[in-house]
């Protein structure tokens, strides 16, 4: 019998290459996406296209209203995204959002049922959010397996983290391999409607750089001139 | 300097009295309540009748689509909430609500900034939800303490839980030992648009056990005859 698991799918290049992987390990995958308040729908557009590209029937997309708390240059606009490199933790940290993001996957993974969930964050090449930490999905995983029905009966949850140890290179790396387009995904935090990419953003610094560690050309729309490196 | 709290308000008795302990520990209280596709609005009118009546001034209701997923009977219309007493736990469970409910309450905790959550968990007089227990909230706190940026900078988080081993009679025995009039609260699944109860789901037999046994009368005004005992 098919196993089914949840993939968070926020449209970036790291949950793309996680809902590819998901699927090669012969998971029948239900992608769930968020529109929570973050500057643009480019990614939600993203998602949609991800989705269909990969063949999953399934694709959730929750309203989720982390405006009402503001706090992040993602979600206020009052704040803005930075663009240079920062000291610590950004202004684009979203409070507590892999949390949110899991306790949602945590719910439908349980009605489904499935007892697995993939979450594409990345602990070397990151922007140093504390929930993308190995540390934290470990606690994650344990708390899950207190919280619900599922796992009191005996069906423990499992949080599968494929990218967490990898360098934005073999991130892509990995993706290439599978056939993944990466046209059709948007990493940008400030994407325009038609999905292109500021450049100068945390994200798409990330993002450039791994296509360059990587050897391999970035097929990123930009709205100017891309990132210095990558020309 | 006065600490802010997060309150976690669902309009019934435990959430209610947990709000006036909060209060009356000193601290500046933030109720936080969710439409979450529950079968009733009238749970939301009493937690607005019970922050004014408690002199809270913030009080924020988050939509919440847990209905997407279904596979419960207070968000899925499909499935009849028990009218008798059921074994293991019972239809009425939400998948992840307290999951999901608290990590929530972390990103506002986070933003506001506030230090400590309050939640009404129950493991004595409760219907068995793995989520109510003493090592789920344990786990939920070592969790948040390793997802934020406030905890990674040395503000950590306390989950309060002062019913979590009380009877409900006990809790009954706070409340008007403080003051709070349980006539503005309403436990029932099936409350009707005016907040009247059914008197037959768990959560009013509970609620009815609880005022029977510390001998005070319950001011639940019921659709029908009340449960048998209270009378």
């Amino acid at each position: 019998m098919a196993q089914h698991a949840i993939v968070l799918l926020s449209g970036g290049m790291d949950s793309a290459t996680t809902l590819a992987l998901a699927c090669e390990q012969g998971f029948v995958c239900h992608a769930l996406s968020f529109r929570y308040g973050q500057r643009h729908a480019a990614e939600l557009t993203a998602a949609a296209a991800l989705v269909e590209a990969l063949g999953v029937d399934d694709h959730r997309v929750m309203d989720l209203d982390l405006g009402l708390f503001g706090g992040s240059a993602l979600t206020d606009t009052s704040i803005a995204v930075p663009d240079q490199p920062s000291a610590g933790i950004p202004a684009t940290y979203v409070p507590a959002r892999n949390t949110v993001f899991l306790a949602m996957a945590l719910a439908w993974a349980e009605v489904l049922p499935s007892q697995d969930i993939f979450i594409g964050v990345n602990a070397v090449d990151y922007s140093g959010y504390p929930d993308c930490r190995p540390e934290f999905i470990e606690s994650f995983e344990r708390m899950a397996n207190l919280a619900t029905k599922a796992a009191v009966e005996g069906r423990r949850l499992h949080l599968h983290t494929p990218l967490i140890h990898l360098s934005k290179a073999e991130i892509v790396q990995v993706g290439l391999r599978l056939g993944l387009d990466y046209g059709l995904t948007v990493s940008c935090y400030n994407a325009d409607a038609a999905g292109r990419a500021c450049g100068t953003c945390d994200a798409c610094r990330l993002r450039a750089k791994g296509f360059a560690d990587a050897g391999v050309d970035d097929p990123t729309r930009y709205r100017k001139s891309p990132p210095h490196g990558t020309e």
